[in-house]
């Protein structure tokens, strides 16, 4: 097929013609930034690197794509673990980056909506939506960085599912250019509507290997009155997991964010924060991050949190906490707790698994998948961290202190990604909660995936993308594996 | 086709064998109940009806139906409105009812889950959750009937969807009898799991197009500690937005219920139950049933609800309300609410249209649509009532006094159906929010959506149906209309 496509300079040549030669980007030094992820690791080719500046120009290129049948790498902050927003090596494809498309094009505070172009990034929507004295719920890490089309395309997670739900649950309405050019759109911002599929529902999460999400319309919340954050010390994951259940009989629906944090993630962040103290004096083993938020008073809802840790400690779930006193002391434990990532980064040679089973097998899993992964590799470091609230958590073997991370992960990822990976399919769980599939594990669905779970993807890849034009390669393993 | 298809008795035959000769109805008399729906508007024909017991026998059932190319209708509990769950009068389906796979089959109350068989009706998974003090917040008129398959299918929606969403949101996997015969499996009760598409949502809402709906995991939440009910008259809609607007601010995201109610819809009910008066003293044009839950004390949450309303008084918003001081109190507030549709029913001679649109619109869409009709239909009673704060109002046009039912449908159900629902569509609203389309509804989908839409679901459909077995003739228009 290689030999019919057209050649780079025709290819540039059409893509200029559509979006201007200021929004194209060709040879290796100009595309380098969007041919490679941020970690370095999944580094590939492109014919072009496009970068429109309407859905128009989207649903033109792809008509162009689509005739010439050229593959497509829709792109947004570039931010993915996963390997799911680079082209291959072949040099075959035309990257589609949404950055230009970054306007927020309507706010609707009556409606509770916002109507942003997909290259808007995360943290300037939650900005936005500030603005207006609304809450755009969804916090994730790369938030400065990360796109609101690639969360939609990622169904992204992240510190406040277990109140507001995944990327899916805030989305009301999309525009779509689909691999033949034309635009599908649902823009209208309505919080109930029968009339047949819900279509959108096909592009979030299929990290857009059905179409190039260009628009959506996002729920907006009332801004919360007040919150009250806890940094507790808990026996062990079990005993944090009656503690949420606590907090939720206590105070219904008020738990916004319960983060386990395991005392070598803690290690690693404060030694690489330097100048930030635990805010418990002894050392534990265990700790969670607990944020209540409401729509009653502070005094109220700190009232519920006290009552909530007081129960801990009668029953013996709680063995220490600091509660924040301040906005400053709040922010300080998240940031505790957000630099967990960077902080491996870092240090390097970390195997990241990112796993969730059922709340009910959480701790279990956590204990017997620690003590089978220390069993391979008495020195690991157990970073262990994450959205325990929500059976997810991430499961990050590091090196050995005095193992080269090259050797750790030459020697360790398989076999430990395999095991932990194993261990949670075996309790129900996904081996992937929110970081979804890309290429990093894609052959990996045909051992976790049912026969007939590879075979509707398959049915639905080529009802809508029967060319296999887009994002080819990510998310569906070759079919007969 | 229809000369290939095997003889009913072949049909009687064959699913006997699979089901048992308990589990088979057939002749006119035995399958009336399962052939006509429950309004008695939609009647039609089937070869045979069968219950199966387990998803392995309707597997099998629809096996044999695909190898013989014998169409298929999925049915619940047969309370939908839109002719979505009868077969239609060629008497060559076989319609699969549910029933008897009527098992929960788990409750998980640390993962907050249950695993139910399709045929559970709705208050029979309400009751078995509040025997684990959870709460399955789902909440439609027509709970000891319908059932969860069903309420899946139609993305089932009601009075709590401000708070909790629609079906969709409330389900974490499902089990579904693809068309031929295939089990589609993700009973699996996470939170979080991004590997691929997200199969489930294809088949919800997809008014069993795409396959049968056989079992279901359920989000489980916290029961409420405290809830708060106020009937409240208000001068007109806009009003009633104003005064969510302040709710919303003032409780965060305490608001579960909103509820319009016209004055017709109050005399209506009023009349209709006879022995209840209304909680206000006057009369007004307009009132809202606000119900506010949380989990803080009662007293914190009813100074909030005396907050919303003493503001909405300051801002002309409220003319007059009352709070329900007792439990017996609000249950009486709510029976009126849920009264009305029977009320309508009795009646007789009600055009019933279920839209939706942005909440910013949504009020001067109720005055303009109102006054439309009444230019019109002078003498018609207005009966508008409903989901205000999800901008969905049951908009239900009702025949004047002196008029016989079955003259004022003929004269007026297509022109003011068509006059309202071209309105909604007008401002971006929705013309089935939460009935659906089945059959009613089908054919206006080729006026309300786009021809890339229509497109879409058709390519869905015939991806995972391509000899339309399943529930042919619902949902979908035929294509090139």
């Amino acid at each position: 097929m290689t030999a019919e496509l057209p050649t780079p300079d025709t290819t540039l040549r059409a893509m200029q013609a559509i979006v201007g030669a200021n929004a194209c980007r060709s040879g290796d030094a100009d595309t380098q930034a969007y041919v490679t992820d941020y970690r370095g690791i999944y580094r590939g080719q492109a014919q072009v690197v496009v970068l429109p500046a309407s859905t128009e120009e989207v649903s033109r290129v792809l008509q162009w794509c689509h005739a010439q049948r050229v593959p497509v790498v829709p792109q947004g902050g570039n931010t993915s673990l996963m390997g799911g927003a680079v082209p291959d090596d072949s040099g075959t494809a035309v990257v589609v980056n949404l950055s230009r498309m970054n306007r927020v094009l309507a706010i609707d505070p009556v409606n509770d909506t916002m109507t942003v172009q997909a290259g808007v990034t995360l943290s300037a929507a939650r900005s936005a939506a500030e603005a207006e004295q609304r809450l755009f719920p969804l916090r994730i890490g790369s938030e400065g960085s990360c796109q609101i089309g690639g969360n939609l395309s990622t169904n992204a997670g992240g510190t406040a599912v277990l109140r507001y739900g995944n990327m899916r649950d805030l989305v009301l309405g999309l525009e779509v250019v689909l691999p033949d050019g034309r635009i599908y759109s649902s823009l209208r911002g309505l919080r109930k509507d029968n009339t047949g599929y819900d279509l959108k529902q096909l592009f979030v999460g299929a990290e857009g290997t059905l179409g190039i999400i260009t628009g959506a319309v996002l729920k907006l919340m009332p801004q919360p009155r007040s919150s009250a954050v806890a940094f507790v010390a808990v026996p062990d994951p079990a005993a944090a997991v009656a503690l949420l259940g606590e907090a939720k009989r206590l105070s219904g629906q008020a738990v916004t964010a319960f983060e386990l944090i395991s005392r070598p993630a803690l290690d690693l962040v404060l030694e690489y924060l330097g100048n930030i103290a635990s805010p418990l004096q002894e050392r534990h083993d265990w700790m969670v991050l607990v944020e209540l938020t409401s729509g009653t008073d502070a005094e109220s809802l700190n009232a519920t949190l006290m009552e909530i840790l007081e129960s801990g400690f009668s029953q013996g779930l709680v063995l220490d906490a600091a509660v924040a006193a301040s906005l400053s002391d709040a922010q300080t434990f998240w940031r505790i707790r957000e630099e967990i990532s960077d902080a491996q980064t870092r240090t390097g040679g970390s195997i990241k698994c990112d796993v969730s089973v059922p709340l009910s097998r959480i701790a279990a899993f956590v204990e017997e998948a620690s003590a089978r992964v220390l069993e391979l590799v008495p020195d690991a470091r157990m970073v262990i961290y994450g959205h325990m609230g929500d059976g997810n958590v991430h499961f990050n073997p590091l090196r050995p202190k005095d193992q080269p991370a090259r050797d750790f992960l030459t020697q360790w990822y398989e076999p430990v990604s395999a095991l932990v990976d194993g261990m949670a399919h075996a309790e129900n769980g996904s081996i992937s909660a929110e970081h979804g599939i890309g290429v990093a594990k894609r052959d990996d669905l045909t051992r976790y995936k049912s026969q007939v779970e590879l075979e509707l993807m398959w049915q639905v890849k080529q009802a809508l993308d029967p060319l296999n034009l887009l994002n080819p390669g990510k998310v569906l393993p070759a079919p007969g594996r």
